[in-house]
């Protein structure tokens, strides 16, 4: 079937999906949980065959670790699609109500977005996380995945399409693409897609927007930042630069560049290149840092950059403004943190620093939607539009303004002969 | 000054206005709405000059009219500004706050946008109303208005500007395109603008959409459609018919396609024809229709065409799902009514009719944002992406998410050390 045919499917299959009931939706992640229990042999081999060819291919080992899809992986997935059964349905909240006028009422209902197309990594269990976010939202979608677990994904989605259509949800809710000509294709039909979340690098997200009209939904760079006010505790201040540098650093909530006022540098500088050469962490340091300690010198690229890596780059600074406006300006506003005992600098970083999580005394790896306690989450946003942050169910809806009368007409309104109440319900 | 520079200038007020408070806000507003009284005269001189260039370049009168800014033009947006101070202040609203631990809260705080570039057509009164509503926002704003207003709008912005900036708001929060050119600049500065707001032809928002990777909030066309259901009364239907098609016939809510039941068709059409031709209006007809009532015949092309003009199609259908599917096919997301006693169809096509906004028992011109209530509006959207249907305040804002801690760091909850409690407070 071609791209066009299978987003048109998936259009009418959201048509229906608006309508479908909280118990219904449930009952087929119930159901879902289940198969994937019942099927996991299934699974697993498809699981085999895809590593086995990705091993022949070469493909580099923490790579094979993520596309792994064992035991230990279902169970996770199983797992939070049982919490996901437990979240409040996002649909069907009445978000405002309020009388125009005598037996005339207003209401900006909650509604699933329609068709979201989601192009995600090599992880088999992204696959189960998304598409369950999206029916339980009531959104059908296509999804395109890595193309190493090939196998893997055909039989995940063929077991999560049966059974949740065993469980009464319309056909072709979710589809699978599988080649990089389809999701060409899929960036043509804004007629159809609603909303695309690329999860990948900055270019591929780049990319993606500069090939379609459709709204995309992503972040580009995680470039974090810490912030050392003047006045702190040293150990308190290292353990959360730490935390936030190495606690796990290939992701996009890990610290990139540490900024630390002039009066802490000599206090803080010393026990933190200790603390963090214990773990391997390279340092690249500005003049300033690199009177009080040695290390390789940053430049401004340094800036820039998104290591991902073990590398961390120092920068001294005269004030908090200074550091507001280094963020500002290099930051990709992902997430932010200052590390202060004083009440007013902390609400100035808090007000200013224009980024989609703002932190004070704790770790910038803090960003994510299961700790922030969402259940779960599609991505964080870098997007100041729609949804911001980690986004969960609630950025996967939309609402609709649905207005009751009772014959009424405007002319009535504009010849004065009635006047709108405006009440609110 | 190039684009460039202005966006950039624009940015670092956009920094600060996060912070502007709402007194301040409504201190300019006040301001703003004295001096565009106080300098009167001046901008009547400036209007008074375009309105002979332009009647001079040959203008249409209908837009000749609309580019005349009077002594009640200012009163009306000098009333605008006014009930504009009277409205909450979009921002700062608390949305979400939860302990994720001890000494740890989070919370989901409503804050400006940033920068919005907004493209608007020849009435100067529009330039006013939406500068304003960017300031109560806390948006920095580049404007680009019809050619023809060219010094009306110079001499708004700087009347506003002056004022807003006695009153204490930030430099350059306000700046003016003049061109073409520049407005084609704008559309790459995606590093400094936030989101752009396009009020023109679905020609015009598709160019912009496929010339930039800043998102558009707007609506392309607006095809909307009334669905007189099996069972009415006949002269409810007209009166509603009528008054969505012809109280303004030139605006994006007006009625464009009726859909009738064929059990209603020959007690409705025969007096709808009458009431329609009394105001002078154009039917095509399908060919059930024609069989009823005498009128044009309509092609394919007049399903999917926005007419802005005193012409109607009208179609026959079988059953409230046809009208559900014609509408979802041909329409474009805008505003669609159904007239009907029958509890069950009026909810059914509320649900499934995928439009912002969606009626039942009254005129499709209600949908506004004045007569919904919002005191004002930037526009109506199509997007189901961040704001749908009419965009007031809550419109031109986003969220960002404070996390404050007593340094926390996620490797004691990787341990197990500490567990989150997300306790919402």
């Amino acid at each position: 079937m071609d791209t066009r045919s299978m987003a048109i499917q998936a259009k009418k299959a959201s048509i229906l999906m608006q309508g479908v009931s909280t118990e219904l939706k449930n009952s087929a992640l119930e159901k879902i949980a289940e198969a994937l229990l019942a099927k996991k042999d299934a699974i697993f081999e498809a699981n085999r065959q895809d590593l086995e060819r990705s091993a022949a291919e070469n493909l580099a080992a923490p790579l094979l670790k993520r596309l792994k899809f064992d035991e230990k992986k279902l169970n996770e997935v199983v797992d939070g699609i049982h919490s996901l059964i437990g979240l409040d349905d996002p649909v069907g909240k009445t978000l405002l109500a309020r009388e125009l006028d005598d037996g005339m009422k207003l209401c900006r209902v909650s509604c699933p977005i329609g068709v979201i197309g989601i192009i995600f990594e090599s992880r088999p269990d992204a696959l189960v996380q998304i598409s369950t976010l999206c029916l339980k939202s009531g959104n059908a979608v296509l999804l395109k995945g890595g193309r190493e677990a090939a196998l893997t994904n055909r039989i995940l989605v063929q077991v999560i399409e049966e059974a949740s259509m065993e469980a009464g949800m319309p056909d072709h809710w979710i589809n699978l693409l599988e080649s990089r000509e389809e999701v060409n294709e899929m960036l043509a039909l804004d007629e159809y897609v609603d909303l695309i979340i690329p999860r990948g690098s900055n270019q591929f997200v780049r990319y993606i927007m500069d090939n379609s009209r459709i709204p995309v939904l992503g972040h580009a760079d995680g470039i974090c930042h810490v912030y050392i006010d003047r006045d702190v505790d040293a150990d308190r201040a290292v353990d959360i630069v730490v935390d936030s540098k190495t606690q796990y650093v290939a992701v996009c909530n890990a610290l990139e560049t540490l900024l630390i006022h002039k009066d802490s540098a000599e206090k803080v500088l010393p026990s933190l290149k200790e603390a963090l050469e214990a773990k391997s962490v390279e340092i690249r340091g500005c003049e300033r840092t690199r009177e009080i300690i040695p290390c390789k010198a940053a430049t401004e690229d340094d800036w820039k950059t998104e290591y991902l890596d073990l590398i961390l780059s120092i920068k001294v600074v005269d004030s908090l403004d200074e550091a507001i406006d280094h963020i500002n300006t290099y930051g990709s506003g992902h997430t932010d943190a200052i590390i202060s005992k004083d009440e007013g600098n902390i609400s100035r970083f808090l007000e200013y620093v224009d980024s989609a999580n703002v932190f004070a005394n704790c770790s910038t790896r803090f960003s994510d939607g299961f700790r922030y306690g969402f259940g779960a989450e599609v991505g964080i946003s870098t997007n100041k539009i729609h949804a911001r942050g980690p986004v969960g169910l609630d950025g996967l809806v939309t609402y609709k303004y649905k207005l009751i009368g009772d014959g009424h007409i405007v002319a009535d309104y504009a010849s004065g002969k009635r006047r709108f109440t405006h009440r609110d319900l």
